[in-house]
C-alpha cells in the first residue's frame, strides 16, 4: 500500500461557526515486523461458544473473539438493518492475546490494552532464568496493522513504554519475560517519578504479597478519567495522543485490581483478598501512602466499562488492605534495582 | 443498594508532585425504569457461532455477545493467568440491541453507542404511521445500570439527546419510531447549528438517496478526535462528560458511513456506492458544502477502532459522491420540518 495521506475533519472551536482544522491520518505502508514469532499467528476462531467452553488451543495462541451471533436476517418490518453485516461486522474487536506470562485485551481505539492479566506465586518469582537484557520491545503482529501501537509512536514522545505486566514478574523463563515486551502490554507512562519510581514500588508491593499469599492474580490497565475545569465547572476528559500521526492515547491514570488467594486456586473456594488501586500517570512522591490510592472495585468498573470479580461471591471476599499492610517499600526496591537493573522502564 | 459515594483519584497536575483531586463516582441506587418494554429483556446467548450463523432469535431481542472462548487452563509455565477468568471475564462487553428499526452497539466506557445501524428504502420511508409526539426518550434497560446513560445525565447539560438513527427514518410504525428513542441510540449533540440544523440536513440527504437507490444502509456513531494544541504542538483528545457524577462523554465528532445499494440487497452482488462523512459536534453554517466533510472510510476506521465494509470486494464499490450530488438541501428540509415537526431534537 502506498503512503497515502488522509484528512479527517478534526477538532473545532466551541464558538459559532465551524472552524475545522484537519487532523492527518496517514495510511502507513504495511511494514514487515522485526522478528515475528511463531507463537503469534493470528487465528480466526469459529467455534462453539458456551459459558464453560475451553477449546484446546495452544498455550501461546493469539486469537480474536468470534463475531457475535448475528441478528436474524428477517424482521417484521419493511427494513432489514442486519443486512449490513453481510459487508462485515463493524466490531469493536478486543484482540485477546494469550501468552505464557500474560493475557491481554487490546483497545483498537486508544491503541492501549483494556487490561492485562498476570499470575504470580512464590514459586514463579523464585525462578530467575529470564533477563530483560535479552528482551526487546516489539510491536504486536497479532493486531491488524492499522490499529497497532508502533515503536515509532513512543520514539521521542517523552513517555516510557510502560509495562502493564511487569517484566520483573516474569523471570521464570526468558520466553515469559519476552512476552511482556509486546507493545500490547504497554501504555505510555510518565517515567521519572512514576514508571521508574512510585509505580515500580507498587509492582514490588504486589510481588511482596506472595510472602503471605500462595497465589496472587493482578489485572492492570489504563484509565481516562475526567477532571473538573475550575474555569467553567464542567468535567473534561483530556489526554495526549502520541505518534505522528497521533496514534496512541496517554492514559490519565492506571488501575490495578489484585486478587490475593488464600486457597490453592480460584476454584478451591478459599477466601480472596481484593485490592483495587488507581494512580495518576504523573510523578508521585514516595512519601505518599499507597492506601491513598485504594478505591472500591466498582469505581474502576464504572470508569473503565469493565467488570472484575463478577463471579466471586461476596462471602469469599476480603479487603486486602484490611488483611495486610498496603504500603510501598522504597528501600527494598532500591536494592532490587541495584541487583537486577531498572525494572519497568 | 444504598446511595454510596465512591472517591476515585482523578486528574492530576502535570507538574511535579501528585496534586490529586478527587472525582466522585456515586453508586446510584437502582432505579425502576419507566415503561420497561417487553421487547427489551436481556438474554444471555450461549450458542454455536460461525461466520454464517444466524440463530433464530426474535426480531426485537436484545442480547449480549458471548464471552470469548476462554484461554486454556493449563500452560507450560509455573503460572496460570487464565485462572482469573474463574472470577468473571472483565470484558469489554459491547451491548448489542437488535430492535425493529435499528441495531446498536453500546460502549460501556463512554456511555454512547459505538455505532447504530439502520436501513431505509423508498417503501419504508413512504409509510408514515409513526409520530414522534407519541414517543418518549427512554433509558435502555438492556444495559447494566452502572454502565447506562441516564435521562438525568442529559438534563440541563446544554446538549440535545441526539438521535444516531433519526426518528424521521422510522415512521413506518410507531414501534419502530419508539425504538429510536432509547438513549443507546443517542449521543450528546450540540443543538443549535448542528443537531437541529446541519446534522438534520445530512440526515435528510441520506433519505433523499432513496430517490436514486432502492436500498440505503447507514452506520452512524461518535468519534473522539485529537486536535493539535498550538501552545505545545502536541495532540490532545478532549471531551466533556455530562451528568453528575460525570457519566456520558460528549463526542467531538460524528461519522456516517453510507452504503447505497444498486441491487436488491447485500447478497445480490450489485454495486454499492460508499460514502463516509465526519462532522464536528459544533455549529456548522448551512453554506458549508457537505463534500467538505467527506473522508475515506479508513480514516473513520482508524479513529473509531471499527471496521466497515471489510467483506465488500473492491470491484463492487463505487464512490457515492462521484455517483450522486453530495449536498444538503436546506429549503426542502425546512418544508419538511414544517410538515412533520422538528426531526432530530
Amino acid at each position: 500500500m502506498s503512503k497515502t495521506t488522509l484528512a479527517v475533519i478534526a477538532a473545532v472551536s466551541a464558538g459559532a461557526g465551524a472552524a475545522a482544522t484537519a487532523a492527518m491520518y496517514s495510511m502507513r505502508s504495511e511494514k514487515r515486523l522485526e522478528a515475528p514469532q511463531s507463537t503469534t499467528a493470528t487465528t480466526s476462531t469459529t467455534t462453539t461458544v458456551t459459558t464453560t467452553a475451553k477449546p484446546p488451543v495452544p498455550a501461546s495462541q493469539v486469537f480474536t473473539p468470534p463475531t457475535p451471533p448475528l441478528p436474524p436476517a428477517v424482521t417484521s418490518g419493511p427494513v432489514n438493518p442486519a443486512g449490513l453485516f453481510e459487508y462485515g461486522f463493524p466490531g469493536p474487536v478486543a484482540d485477546l492475546a494469550h501468552r505464557s506470562a500474560l493475557i491481554s485485551s487490546f483497545d483498537r481505539r486508544t491503541r492501549n490494552p483494556h487490561w492485562v492479566v498476570e499470575h504470580i506465586t512464590p514459586a514463579s518469582l523464585s525462578q530467575r532464568s529470564g533477563d530483560r537484557k535479552n528482551s526487546a520491545f516489539l510491536e504486536d503482529p497479532s493486531i491488524p496493522e492499522k490499529f497497532r501501537a508502533k515503536l515509532n509512536d513512543y520514539f521521542r514522545s517523552g513517555y516510557d513504554r510502560g509495562h502493564q505486566v511487569p517484566a520483573a514478574d516474569c523471570k521464570w523463563s526468558q520466553k515469559a519475560m519476552d512476552d511482556t515486551f509486546y507493545l500490547s502490554n504497554m501504555c505510555p507512562q510518565v517515567g521519572d517519578g512514576f514508571n521508574r519510581d512510585y509505580w515500580a514500588h507498587v509492582e514490588d508491593f504486589c510481588r511482596r504479597l506472595t510472602q503471605r499469599y500462595p497465589s496472587v492474580r493482578i489485572v492492570t490497565g489504563p484509565l481516562y478519567l475526567p477532571r473538573r475545569d475550575p474555569a467553567d465547572g464542567k468535567w473534561y476528559v483530556k489526554y495526549e495522543m502520541i505518534g505522528n500521526p497521533p496514534n496512541v492515547a496517554v492514559p490519565t491514570h492506571f488501575y490495578k485490581v489484585i486478587f490475593a488467594e488464600e486457597g490453592d486456586g480460584p476454584n478451591a473456594g478459599g477466601k480472596v483478598a481484593l485490592g483495587a488501586f488507581v494512580l495518576p500517570n504523573a510523578p508521585i512522591p514516595n512519601e505518599k501512602p499507597l492506601s491513598d490510592f485504594e478505591v472500591p472495585i466498582e469505581a474502576i468498573e464504572r470508569a473503565s466499562g469493565l467488570e472484575f470479580a463478577s463471579k466471586l461471591p461476596v462471602q469469599r471476599r476480603k479487603r486486602l488492605c484490611a488483611e495486610t499492610n498496603c504500603s510501598i517499600v522504597v528501600k527494598e526496591y532500591a536494592e532490587r534495582q541495584k541487583a537486577f537493573g531498572q525494572q519497568s522502564k
